[in-house]
């Protein structure tokens, strides 16, 4: 078998994750056993949820265990199957984690068609970060011609699908990202009709000429202060979708909501959510994402880290909103 | 015509309200023209909502005018009609306002079957109070057997109905009231299964004592620290239906959600909303609050005040809970 190497979560944080808190490891590849399969895989997927598990507290997902296989969603292709389903050179997506080579259950992984879309794609614009993006809009915002979308993260994995679907709807879509470069990204390539910059010192301002009818549907994966901003221009029976808070993941910014009469007042509806509970909106956005990946009418940016040792940099730097579009892996 | 009095909004509050800010007038009772009744108000009904109607931000009711009569529902008896389908002697419910009586189109006025329910029950328990408990409960937070379900102002108006429409669908309705008085017959008469009292030193304690299993769902009427505590206790898929938040109305103390964390984490729902937007639940809320009531089978208590004159004070003691079940200003 060939040695694997990946990283386990070697102790949990005290406020902001370093990388002392991954440990890199080595050993020789489990060999499948009744009902499984030998992956390779080739891309990993680095997702903000991955810090809540890091932590203790109580989250929507199992903790981390400590001093196992940092858990996480990777492409590759099979190399070994005692399963019918699976034939070695099969393409593959599933949570193969933190590592080069996965042994595991064949019913947690699905086979993937990466003739007309690049496999990594399956980690981003067409896997869990566009189905998150699917759901939170048309299972939670509701978005009509006309309103006004926002969403933060704009050119995150999720935010870029986010606006592209609002877009489809005849929405106005409008984004939050850091940074002039990502604004402008976000504007003339995944198309929202224009994106606030949250470092400027007028970030208020600026977005409020940005919702001159202000915010029908609030897609917030962020949370801080530009929060409270987008919160205070909601129109009335706005929804909020709360997908992530990743600017309090890190204890840093607790993200507040000062006065609760907004809710009231404006008679909002704030739903917080995790796309894999909605079962049965999982086939249709899949679909849905796939068929406008191969026409190629949907966009998406990538940063790559290059090779399995800058997991926990690239990890560690997309909390801080260095990634530019979504954050990958690659593995081989 | 008769003498009509009544009272006008004579300023806006600074902070608290004040009887300043009301005028009594005196003055002949209109005429009705063509389609118009007039109105002989018996009962009048004081509501928390009126005391937003009062400032001059956005709210979700079109703002009180000053020097105009305080808006306000009322039941009594038709004197007069323009309209076909009232006739002297019909007992009608309507917005009569703060006024002996009423000269307005017939259109706003509907009439009730007062020989079973006592004629001011028509602007409590089946009337608007009751249709916002059911509106939260059936279109908000749908309680579902041996789930715990939290009311604040358990005794008031609302919370009355909240009570008994939550352990008719077999739900643990656990009430939040202040002083002991309140939680002993919100226990007792109301059939909470527990009442907690948020005036005592150890609220937070006992609250989480009454709530072992934690919270599905929370019908907020007040706001403030209790809010918070409640909102701690929230279980998974929890439902937040925010009807009032009295505490805040007067500018002393502003209800905040100081993480928002627990809305992601737990996958809450929190929707603000006000009764009369929901058109189609009227009738159904309606049909079912009156033949409870009929049926001896809905339970409330009245504070009333007694004359015209008494009504700003009576108000102003309700906005700092001193009011005990549905506040009425008896003007006949």
């Amino acid at each position: 078998m060939p040695l694997n190497k990946g990283f386990v979560l070697a102790s949990r944080p005290k406020g902001a994750a370093t990388e002392s808190n991954f440990r890199l490891f080595e050993k020789e590849t489990d060999q499948p056993g009744p009902g499984q399969i030998l992956v390779r895989n080739l891309w990993m997927s680095l997702d903000p949820y991955m810090r809540g598990r890091m932590d203790e507290g109580r989250s929507y997902t199992a903790n981390q265990a400590l001093d196992q296989v940092m858990g996480g969603a990777t492409t590759g292709e099979v190399v070994a199957s005692n399963d019918a389903n699976f034939k070695p050179g099969d393409k593959v997506v599933g949570p193969g984690g933190w590592q080069l080579y996965s042994t595991s259950d064949a019913k947690f992984w699905r086979k993937v068609d990466a003739s007309k879309i690049p496999l990594q794609a399956f980690l981003g614009a067409t896997g869990m970060p566009g189905v998150t993006a699917w759901i939170g809009l048309n299972r939670i915002i509701h978005p009509k011609a006309g309103q006004t979308i926002v969403c933060s993260a704009a050119t995150g994995a999720v935010g870029t699908v986010v606006g592209q679907l609002a877009k489809a709807k005849g929405a106005r879509a409008v984004g939050i990202a850091g940074g002039p470069d990502k604004c402008k990204f976000a504007v003339e390539e995944l198309g929202y009709d224009a994106c606030v910059d949250h470092k400027a010192a007028d970030f208020a301002e600026q977005f409020k000429r940005a919702t001159p009818d202000g915010v029908d549907g609030l897609f917030e994966n962020v949370g801080g202060q530009p929060f409270q901003v987008a919160m205070a221009r909601m129109n009335d029976f706005g929804r909020i979708a709360i997908c992530g808070l990743i600017a309090s993941y890190e204890g840093a910014e607790t993200t507040s909501l000062p006065d609760m009469r907004i809710m009231l007042v404006r008679r909002l509806t704030m739903q917080g959510f995790i796309q894999s509970e909605f079962r049965d909106a999982q086939q249709p956005a899949m679909e849905e994402l796939v068929s406008l990946a191969a026409s190629g009418k949907l966009k998406w940016r990538e940063t790559i880290a290059d090779g399995l040792e800058k997991a926990p940099s690239a990890f560690l730097g997309m909390l801080k909103g260095k990634n530019f579009g979504k954050q990958l892996v690659k593995l081989a």
